[in-house]
């Protein structure tokens, strides 16, 4: 047992920390303003390129794609990779910089996972260098899209394409204009086993047939410059060879890229945690009312203690389950990938509230980032399925095991 | 003991709740949607008016004005109004259709209690009339203003004048173009008794020297065409009779207005959780997951179970400290106050919060209230005062009691 | 509406208090020591008879029984009767002095309700006259006696007579050497409709076949000298008219009875949170650490007020329960009773760890009575219904009713 | 970083767990029984020392005593010891088992290090058989112990002698007939600096002068045959050299030992949840009400899913804790321990309580472990200092940290 990253890490993470000190807080506010003030909003702000440029010459990108996908990436292990992805979770665009921001980086796994030689060369790269972005639609408006056997959506083979009919909301990036490819989620047979029906297939946005219709909002935030869209696809017509790995392989695919991606959103929620930890530290030794720093009130050191003490306990929890998926795969980790999913988001919620509250109206406005982080904690309780169902999956494994 | 409304607030309520089913509800979304997309989303949009013109025709208007600013308002009590507070909470807006939103209360009822006969033809008249809106200046960006003595802006008399310098925010309905008229607190003398500094003062919107800097984000939310604005007071010249009662009373002035309006806000947060509540119970019996409507789960039913008992617990509460306040005056209910302002936002964020869960990501987007209620829940915990001051002053009065 | 009781009630109120104060809390210590040290810990000490002898001079005894079990009793209604039950509770072996105490409050109200002549004459006069105990055998070991259709014990006829054969536990009052006669649950038809199927029948605790086999622990407490019995009945013969109401009204008059027993617990556990309450106030007061009083600190006058605000609106909820008890029924009533059902014993078992807190290793100590008053408050989140059922039942109903 | 034991633990555990499979579980209940019923409820039954000699044979004798305390202990890391000690947490008295319970284990640390040879011979060696047992008394009930500065009990020079006037309580071991000798904290200068006022003394319990007063009950429970002592000190004559170390040298010498020993409850009350977690698993899958098995309701799997995620979280920071003690020491590792100790115990009250929850009755019964495992976890929030000052103290260094 060992509770210190290793070497490789620590140099990464020393390399990651003078960067974002160096490069992203600096700028931190003026990004935010750029995005605001843009003439549109769903464009990304020039400074975007000079950062990822920077940080590739850094050698800090691409940071999470596992040794398997190798030459592709920085071929860190989960557990490697946990504690960077935290540190960028502290600026809530920093992924981005980095190449590692999500969904592109479930989309590029799976394209370096099933795409073909012409699909990788069309998308991959693009993807991998950071030229282009991408979207995942899966979840639907008009059904409980947590159990994925309610999706609505048809893909329907006809002759040498399939085709796409369905509404989709909540596909986060697709607002962005430099989204380029979309992988959607949607059911070739209706009539097969549960976990049978659903196929994934990858629909260029400039399809005919597909409409960005609205941004969603997010707790009030629409995440500009990504987004989170609805998407209607009418009669949307791809290539057959779009379909990834074969019919009726949707689930499975989903179930591939939902571990890691649960996993990275939990890293990133640490981050978001910490820094509101870090935050609320400076906040109450600053403040002074009733005659005395808050910092000298028995209450605030009790809940900075508590704070520090959950997220300590998160973080844990993650590393754990990233260095299982490390060891013996996604699939024997599902139990520990349940429970980060479980915990970390509450958690983040919880301590960005109490930083909030520790930081009066200001942290509740836009001048801090703490409001735009709760949001960000807060819907991650429910996507890449809500609680609740980790729970219930979580919950019926531990009595099967607990009763086999 | 009678946990019943008396027949007065029961017609009254009935009156309401047809007027919200008949003309609010119907346009909630399109009154959302008008303030968003019109040219200037500070500008309430015309449809407002309308609907102030019908409930002020129905006999539902200035709900809130008590017994003692007669002939102003509909003389209820405390304890009459707060059910109809509540009724008029389950929609965020229309509090003003029925000229009963804050800050308005507040300032009509410090100006009729207070302005002299000018003032009030000038602007408690307009505000009785709901032709004209106003704002409330206290809290500041530099100091935890929690502690009132806190307040660095300074009213400083000189000749027939007040001068008036400091920087304001979440100075709440000053974004919008109706705002007329500005009850500022600050300092009219820094070296008097801690609870003597304070004065306030009456600053209509168009002096000069007055800068609205810009609006203020509520946790995303900007509450158009409301919103709360920073402003700054750069040699801000007014009327010595604009001071309101006399120098030194700003405090005692605040502590009178804050009574009424901390039980208002939990009035409405108690309408928004109720809301939250019945949309939950509509949504889980209409969606199915896993092969049951969620409604069947036992999960589902333990928290509807809960957030009923927390809604009641907090509703009774709420009415109880309006009876005291009826019975004994807001200042021997100072309790019973504080109590409601610990116990009624929290109760509501957690509600709200819940619903949100069980709407999935429906929940957080824009087409539900939810998130936008959340967001006013969370800052009523900061708004008047953060609920640590209550729970301070609250704990130690009744120790003092205790130990007596 | 009034929050306030009425003069019948603050009369009795402080009558109770004054009895309390003189008679009760000076001998508090002194009667849990003679329980602790007398020879057979089962007797109720002699101390107890003086007591209810005073009592029942000063006007303070059958509290509990309603206007329309008149003569017996003091005719008050639920609403009355609730502040003083809550008075009672702060002592928790002080119902019985007032003849005031579970389980015979119940089966008084059933025996005056469904008792023929004999059996009155023969339990209810004694028991109203405090000069026996009595006891309530429903819960089972072997199974989840909280679905009420999962009991197994038998009732059958045979001639003139029942036959009882079952084991029971938790059987409340039956260890104590006083206790003559049981109220036994079974059933008398394993084929009936669900809730046809139980009867309740009269069963003297010295007839053949009966055997009191041991006392169950509360969270370590035995509750002497009433304690909570296992008791086994083998082939226990009773006459039939022993049978109350008919075959298969089990059910109803377990439905009938378990409504006022609810709320008197949850009457009485807020007395006890109360008494946690007011012992805390004193004892922070008291004590020093870290060159100050406890009291000083923020963290005990957060926890304070939020113990306050937490009781003070579970009183409200059961005293609305009981208002609407008494004006509509028990049965109208059942999801008010529900509710404080769910929310008075979890309110109590947080108030008194709060307490118990901040009395250090002493609020563990056989010294205070906050380990024995939180043992009682955490049985009752099981007692006459776990909490998960209340809020299923709760739950289902809410959702029914919005949705009707 | 590495999360799985290194092959000595997992050799060990495995050996522990088949221990405790073949040899505590089976006759644990047999050997509350026996500690119940026996004569005198402070003699520890005869089992025991079966049991012992059978431990030492099998190798599992004085785990708890690290590589520095050779030839003594097996000479295990803390992070070695930590996955034991929670094995053993899982039956209570089961420590003893392996001579690795408190306050044992304290004491032969402190021998080990401070003790002269005489002292050693005399007292550590006995210990270390187990053929003696020890007490550590500290806390007094006249005063907040928690803050050390507050101890009144004297330890004044006389000749060649000290002598010990005072009164402790919750000295826990003293009741045991077997306990011999005492670790006694006083003080000897009640003039010196707040932190050099203490000393540390050993008495042996025959002394003249001694007296244990009673036994103090933790929450209901007397914890036999071991107990929690008060203890009267009037006049205790002991040699000079039965101080330890040197005057003034007892605040010291407690944060020595506090260290580890805070550690260790926190792995033993993880056992202790862990346990409660495995019988709610089997609990749940075996009752039946409202017409299915518990485990099938969601509100159940969501609450074994939750427990599960705390008891894993806290066991990885109490797995850090250790890991850092291992590697650099108690005192840098003061936050991490000051984290485990506010989070275990709470943890392990919440895990316990959904369990008896899950129970029934039976939960709060004698049949079951859980209400005793409750009132451990319970009293471990005040044991060696209560959370509140764990939290002051690391609320106050992490505030510090952030802004050195």
């Amino acid at each position: 047992m060992n509770f210190e990253y290793n070497e490789k890490t620590q140099a990464l993470l020393e390399k990651l920390r003078a960067f974002m000190k160096e490069e992203v807080y600096p700028i931190e506010q003026e990004y935010i303003h750029a995005v605001e003030n843009g003439e549109n909003r769903w464009k990304t702000p020039e400074l975007m390129q000079t950062l990822k440029q920077k940080a590739r010459d850094a050698g800090l990108w691409n940071l999470f794609l596992p040794e398997e996908y190798k030459p592709y990436g920085a071929g860190l292990t989960n557990a490697e990779y946990a504690p960077l992805c935290e540190e960028m979770g502290r600026v809530l665009f920093s992924s981005e910089i980095f190449n590692c921001s999500a969904p592109d980086t479930g989309n590029m796994e799976v394209l370096a996972k099933y795409g073909n030689e012409e699909q990788k060369e069309k998308w991959l790269v693009p993807l991998l260098n950071g030229e282009i972005r991408s979207a995942f639609a899966m979840t639907e408006p008009a059904v409980a899209s947590s159990d994925a056997t309610n999706i609505e959506t048809s893909i329907t083979r006809e002759g040498d394409e399939y085709v796409i009919n369905g509404k989709k909301w909540y596909t986060s990036g697709a607002m962005n204009e430099n989204c380029k490819i979309m992988i959607v989620m949607g059911k070739t047979d209706f009539d097969a086993p549960r976990h049978q029906q659903q196929s994934q297939i990858l629909v260029p946005v400039d399809t005919k047939g597909v409409t960005i219709v609205r941004p969603m909002a997010a707790m009030g935030f629409y995440d500009e410059p990504i987004g989170h869209a609805e998407v209607l696809f009418e009669n949307v017509r791809v290539p057959a060879e779009n379909l990834l790995v074969g019919e009726g392989k949707g689930f499975e695919i989903a179930q591939g890229r939902l571990g890691p991606g649960r996993i990275h959103h939990c890293m990133r929620l640490i981050g978001c945690a910490q820094r509101a930890l870090d935050m609320a530290c400076e906040r109450v030794e600053a403040r002074v009312a009733f005659g005395k720093p808050l910092a000298k009130q028995q209450s605030v050191r009790e809940s900075i203690a508590k704070m520090h003490c959950d997220i300590e306990q998160a973080r844990l929890l993650t590393l754990k389950a990233a260095d299982k998926m490390d060891r013996y795969g996604n699939k024997v980790s599902r139990d520990l990938i349940a429970a980060i999913k479980i915990v970390a988001p509450t958690m983040a919620c919880n301590v960005i509230d109490e930083s909030i509250q520790m930081h009066g109206a200001a942290g509740t406005s836009q001048d801090f980032v703490l409001s735009a982080m709760y949001a960000y904690a807060r819907t991650i309780k429910l996507a890449d399925g809500p609680d609740q169902v980790h729970m219930m999956q979580l919950g019926r494994n531990l009595i099967a095991d607990k009763n086999a």
